[in-house]
């Protein structure tokens, strides 16, 4: 191991650490905070400043799995005083609604409300206040090439062990160029970042699927409609609801590719949500109104490299795998990543034991298609296909009403949606 | 109720009857059977020879429920002395195989292997040893058209009770044409029967769907390579074993739409379906070869018409319904569809109570549908589509190691397969 250098006009900037993070996101920041309370050095370079990381408006609803990572590290106390509990989610097809509760079905799990910005903040808060030791987390970073990684070329995919040679990151901050000597690397900056294109052309290889529309995703002051998140099949299209605090709803639309968000006045959205909500029982049921603060369309697609590793660089959340957001993976899947990734590095930096590390690659992919087949599952159950014929939609109430009716059913949907334990 | 009238010549070819029945395949025969049994008179034109109709080669997975149906009629006893009762299948991917245990996921159900030919010889050899109070059963008798349906409009389809004119079977038989004057007409003559077509087009609407491949399907004498249905997914295209008799087995191989047969020469066949039935740890395991003995091959297709029920004429089996083979489903719906009529029917005639007639399409639709949905899982996760992408491959595979992992998803392929109870 080692710690980053101290003292001097270089004490922020440490040339060399255990573990060099590409990418100041949720998966970063946690991963490097986890490493943190196992005696780990890590550096955190985010290419965004501060106030941009902390806007990026993404997720919210965070598993089971995911609270318990988020609190066992030390970063739960805001999200148990803000987050809310969700004890399931309500469908709604065919002009009725049904509960599908988790605890019941899963095992006693539940689903905490939570939004994703929050928990980068949270995050980033507690690692500029606690780490004195070095300056691990630098904004405005830009990683610009990997080096180091080639030795051992394809085979470098299943060795840790061997001591080749050390990885190190060539990034710029403050004006000047700089490099990072690395035990190891991880990549957790998204798909566009630098991490998953450092993998040779060689040995990965990326599986993607685009979906034939996207959301129309606003945020409004008004307050949620229901305690729960309500997806809704509607010969209209998709709609969901969900919420980021008892006074803000967030809400989608499913509209076709291309979508200009100006062909929706507010007014529109609110007709739209109210017709694709609607109730056959309940005809005065209608969505909470309110100014609406942000709106923007957001692609639905599924994207997973494969392996998740090569010799010494590791892929974690968003650089490895795009779920589209329909079963609020994407966020809980990074989370999931970095919490079996420290433990290995833990597991190797205090024994030499690389087997953890050796069968991370193996061991996430696994759960990352379950995780791509459960968001594919999600997705085209409940969304209208522009080429959808009448069958194919007799075919999604079939397996919306078994859902209501079946205890399997229900099970499966309910044991996938609420999470997965980290390790079989 | 009438019963079919006795005497002189014409004692054979009755002109009225309670339940008129088009089609003298497993529905109409056993429909037939079960109101015998009630005291319910029926007359079943056959349009084809006996030879004809005893050699179809159809389905042979009979799910729990068909198999007391059959035998609850006194039906059952060469099926009980001379099928195969199975606890589950075989689920073979990624060169591993998972046995999924019916008993032990859905609730104690078994399935039975007895080919649907053989139930025809069975009921037809009952049907003519038993009934001899008038002839319910003509062969080559051919119905050119139901009459009298039309009476109340499309409101017939919503009611029973009204006694509106009664419909009329016109019929070819012994070079006459003739007529059967019936409370109820009940079409079991198949998806190119007349019986469908009978439904006006104002109240009927058909939902379609064509599957991008076939089955090469051959009967080989060979015993049977294991004692389970295999269904195998492999990047070659699915492969079926399936058996007839412990020294038949019927296998089957997913070859592209138009596919010639005689493309496929028996040696090609046997080594395709070693390749696609190949295990990595059992290189040794192959199917048992034995002389083929027929080949053909079958288009995939699902079909349902709705409503089920126009007025006092009633669909079942695949007259209102069409699924593709790989869920075993056509002949056990076939089974449901006329038991829940029956029941119905003999619920009317014993207290005019038109309740469960009127329930009939609804409750049917919601079953049909189900299985509909079901066969397309089965077929879509198991076939190779010729536009496939690898994306859509790891999907097929994270699904199946779903199930060979998750109780949830293995309980919800066991019940589905093994069969729902007759009525909620």
């Amino acid at each position: 191991m080692t710690q980053g250098s101290t003292g001097g006009p270089a004490a922020h900037v440490p040339e060399e650490t255990t573990v060099g993070i590409i990418g100041g996101g949720p998966a970063g920041l946690l991963l490097s905070r986890l490493l943190h309370r196992s005696g780990i050095s890590s550096v955190v370079l985010e290419s965004r400043d501060r106030s941009y990381a902390e806007q990026r408006q993404r997720a919210g609803m965070l598993e089971q799995t995911t609270v318990d990572v988020l609190r066992d590290c030390g970063a739960g106390a805001r999200m148990d005083r803000e987050g809310l509990v969700h004890d399931g989610i309500e469908l709604r097809f065919d002009g009725r609604s049904q509960h599908i509760d988790f605890p019941t079905l899963a095992g006693g799990r539940r689903v905490t409300i939570y939004a994703q910005t929050e928990i980068v903040k949270d995050l980033i808060s507690l690692q500029l206040s606690e780490l004195s030791n070095g300056a691990p987390l630098l904004f405005d970073a830009e990683v610009h090439s990997v080096s180091g990684l080639t030795q051992g070329g394809e085979q470098a995919t299943q060795e840790t062990g061997s001591d080749s040679e050390r990885p190190v990151l060539h990034y710029t901050y403050e004006g000047r160029r700089r490099t990072l000597r690395c035990d190891f690397v991880v990549g957790c900056d998204g798909s566009h970042g630098i991490s998953r294109s450092a993998l040779p052309a060689s040995v990965a290889r990326t599986y993607e699927r685009e979906y034939p529309y996207s959301w129309l995703g606003i945020l409004a002051e008004a307050p949620p409609s229901c305690d729960e998140l309500i997806y809704a099949h509607s010969p209209r299209g998709f709609a969901l609801h969900s919420m980021r605090s008892p006074s803000v709803s967030r809400l989608y639309l499913q509209v076709p590719n291309g979508t200009d968000p100006g062909e929706w006045p507010d007014e529109r959205i609110w007709d739209e949500l109210d017709a694709r909500f609607a109730l056959s029982d309940d005809q005065e049921w209608r969505i909470n109104r309110g100014p609406i603060t942000s709106k923007a369309v957001l692609p639905m697609r599924s994207s997973v490299t494969e392996p998740m590793r090569h010799g010494r660089l590791f892929l974690a959340g968003d650089a490895a795998h795009i779920v589209p957001p329909t079963g609020a993976k994407g966020l809980n899947l990074a989370v999931a990543d970095v919490a079996v990734l420290a433990r290995a590095l833990d597991r190797y930096c205090t024994s030499g034991d690389t087997a953890a590390l050796d069968s991370y690659s193996d061991d996430r992919l696994r759960r990352v298609w379950r995780a791509e087949h459960f968001s594919y599952f999600m997705t085209t159950t409940l969304h209208t296909s522009p080429d959808q014929s009448p069958f194919d939609t007799r075919l999604q109430l079939s397996q919306l009403d078994r859902i209501a009716s079946s205890r399997a059913a229900a099970t499966e949907l309910a044991e996938n949606y609420a999470g997965l334990a980290l390790v079989d």
